[in-house]
């Protein structure tokens, strides 16, 4: 596993770890800063912009569910990044696309669009 | 709209074209060459590389809906984007996120990840 790809996972576990622990300052510090960033919750309509998608994350970190993520896998492109990973909820899955991008040294998210689905296998993980 | 948003706007239309006609060497033509692509059809497990994609849309694309691409919107992220766009298809509506990265001087597909959502308002269009 390259570095960037180490760091890439460690954010999309950061993610991860603020949204099960209802962490919104975190779940704030995750989200890229000069990117314009997106937001598609599961079966809802699609949110463009800071303001709309921290709001969304205010909402939802209030009652926090105790989210896992399965089996992530990265894919870079140069200076961005998505990971594809199966998302455990208490009664369900879902898989999720997690989008980074590189700023100030840091990998942030740029978009998150989870939907229902069958998360990946632990063989097909990278 | 910058000159790289009309290529890449182009790019996404070219794949709901291709999805639309079932036209197989189109939608071979769309996908990323070099970058490792990936998946995700509604409701099911995520797939990575290009032998398991390209055998998805095969499947696919022998009974193609009449699906038409609603209100796209483009984030580019250097030479990487991504556009978040509704789908219509007979009875349903659902939202996707389509990953290109430029190769070779063109936008080309490197994810897409399609399941229920509401598709986006015109008013939120760029």
């Amino acid at each position: 596993m390259s570095h960037d790809h180490g760091e890439i996972l460690a954010a999309n576990e950061a993610f991860y770890a603020a949204f099960r622990r209802g962490d919104a300052d975190a779940m704030d510090a995750i989200w890229a800063q000069r990117a314009e960033v997106a937001c598609v919750h599961p079966g809802a309509t699609p949110l463009h912009g800071r303001e709309a998608v921290m709001e969304s994350w205010e909402q939802i970190l209030g009652g926090p569910p105790p989210i896992q993520c399965v089996n992530p896998r990265v894919h870079q492109l140069g200076d961005a990044a998505f990971v594809i990973c199966g998302e455990r909820v208490p009664g369900g899955a879902l898989v999720a696309t997690n989008v980074f991008v590189s700023e100030d040294g840091a990998w942030r998210m740029v978009h998150h669009h989870a939907g229902p689905g069958v998360p990946p296998q632990a063989d097909e993980m990278n």
